[in-house]
């Protein structure tokens, strides 16, 4: 099969680990007589540099016209504390997302046994941890209207969710849920807020359609505590945008396998695939960011969005033998010999 | 001294739990010479059974009048799963803050050496974990405009945030870090939300008036992570309503000791103060409830809204004592003797 792919490398160490997760695409694509052809755009802080704006429209180009997008890392810390900043990079997601209808946002979290004592939670708390969350991703508080009021002295964002956003993300949800072990969690605050009432209402209404799917619906305050508690309590959760971005990342640092953690973002015509790790401007140019994150990515893109399971497997395969033989960057040593990010792409490539 | 104090006991444990804090308080004020007059009244699903709603004026009027509000639990599982039910106790939690004006929710987390096992995180990460919230909690999204149009297909909810708000709100976390290490952490989500840009400019602003405290400005979702992470990184969090819900919540059970933990709530007239847990409605009757965090609010209420710290000190001690000593409920008893909510109560009274 031939596929254009977008490649979307953004700021800090985002070009590294792309660099990395092209290699090992490439491999699998010789392996399994494949032709992709990458299509390289600017974004981020990157791209403000360069054209003015963190999402350019020749970018958008690019990516509509693409099979899939394969994305590293945005964010500056030059933005970062600087309310008044007109561009911001974080800006250049959130029109991406919208622009694209990635309206889904895929978050898995499991363990690797050999990586279960990175944990902060005790071993007998995150083993068997294997969950998935769904985020919406192009609503609610991030989209509604915001501004000042009263000369700047008030402000306000509004959250506004449809049924049919709910819908089709909760379908997603359902749907997930079906190939896994037919759980599924609402997440929501229905005590206080109207917008929860409409998700809760919807799901609900959605249950007889799924009828092997037990569904339960628990408060977003209750799950960011039972997510440290028992994380293995859960499978497939669902939940709106805002709190999913809060829920995700708790639910990132729980296994110890953050730096491994890929994620996708589904629209209904394309979908985009990245590392859940920031931009870690810290690291970047020193060849020691783990690249594995996003060569899983690239995974999930061939599972997901190719329908190659073969071809996601062959990368989950070297990536778990590099784990098993020690072939890891820093973070990842634990006293032993380091690799580099670069070194690390070129094994996995050559463990294809 | 003479205290006049509203005592809402509420829903599930509430009442048993409540009925210890007394009990110790009563022994507190014997030992001090103090007068104590504790005024009764409705609140919760208790309320709404009573007189159909679950914070009346009657109690209001009580609360009002009082020196210092102590609080059981609230919150009964028959309403909700009901995303339409028309009156539910939350309402009546939402509407006495409000009425209060009990703008600022102390939630501070802390370990007990004696329980560092019962946390989920490892004792390493844990240890010399002590840090508080400052949760606003009259504003934000629990209190803007809320509902439907469209025919119920679209929800919104409305957040809202005057600089005077937040202004209130983080001249107590400054102060209150001028009292401890002079470290202030304000969360937000400043790289999204025009409500957080107001917030992080407000306290940027003020940051002259307090020149010797250092702050920080961290993403909630950045925060959710390190909560579980570094706990013990941080000492004053301030925050806004919602993403005080949900990381405070997540904050109390890393210690291992959530059934401990106390808060309080102040305004500029009066402060209430109850545990953290909730109704637990499965235990109601069963005498097997812990009643220390409750307890403990007492000890808060005499340190805060007396400014008795050695009150308080004689209530922190007598729990320290109890728990050292092994008397204790079915929750921390590890296989040891079980006392009841009751006899637990009975010995502090008694150690006091
Ligand atoms: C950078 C920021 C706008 C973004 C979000 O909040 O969605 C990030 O935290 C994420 O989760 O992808
Ligand atoms: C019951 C609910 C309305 C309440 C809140 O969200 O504020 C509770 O979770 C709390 O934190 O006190």
């Amino acid at each position: 099969m031939k596929f254009n792919i977008a490649l979307l490398a953004g700021d800090g160490i985002g070009p590294e680990v792309i660099d990395q997760a092209v290699k090992v695409s490439d491999a699998v694509a010789t392996k399994f007589g494949h032709a992709i052809t990458w299509k390289p755009a600017l974004t981020g802080a990157a791209a403000i540099d360069a054209v003015g704006e963190p999402y350019p429209d020749a970018t958008h180009d690019v990516c509509a016209a693409a099979d899939a997008v394969l994305f590293g890392a945005i964010g500056h810390p030059r933005f970062d504390n600087d309310p008044s900043a007109k561009v911001r990079p974080e800006q250049g997601l959130l029109k991406m997302r919208k622009k694209l209808g990635l309206f889904a946002n895929v978050r898995p979290t499991f363990t690797f046994p050999s990586l279960l004592d990175k944990s902060p939670l005790k071993q007998e708390r995150i083993e068997g941890t294997d969950l998935v969350f769904l985020r919406e991703l192009t609503g609610g508080i991030y989209f509604g209207e915001k501004g000042r009021r009263d000369d700047g002295e008030t402000a306000y964002d509004n959250c506004v969710y449809t049924r049919v956003e709910v819908q089709r993300l909760a379908k997603k949800g359902f749907e997930l849920a079906m190939t896994r072990s037919k759980k599924l969690c609402c997440v929501d605050k229905a005590n206080v807020l109207e917008t929860s009432r409409l998700w809760r209402e919807t799901v609900q209404a959605m249950e007889k359609d799924y009828p092997e799917v037990e569904v339960s619906y628990e408060f977003v305050d209750a799950v960011a505590m039972r997510l440290v508690q028992w994380p293995n309590s859960y499978d497939v959760l669902i939940t709106e945008n805002l709190f999913g971005d809060i829920l995700t990342d708790e639910a990132s640092v729980i296994s110890g396998s953050m730096g491994l953690m890929p994620s996708a973002s589904m629209g209904s015509d394309i979908a985009l695939f990245e590392p859940i790790h920031g931009s870690y401007p810290q690291a970047t140019g020193l060849n020691i960011a783990n690249p594995m994150a996003t060569v899983l990515s690239a995974a999930m893109m061939f599972e997901t969005a190719f329908n190659l399971p073969e071809e996601g497997k062959a990368i989950r395969n070297a990536v778990n033998k590099a784990l098993a033989e020690g072939i890891v960057t820093e973070d990842l040593a634990d006293g032993g010999k380091a690799y580099g990010t670069k070194e690390v792409g070129d094994w996995l490539a050559a463990n294809i």
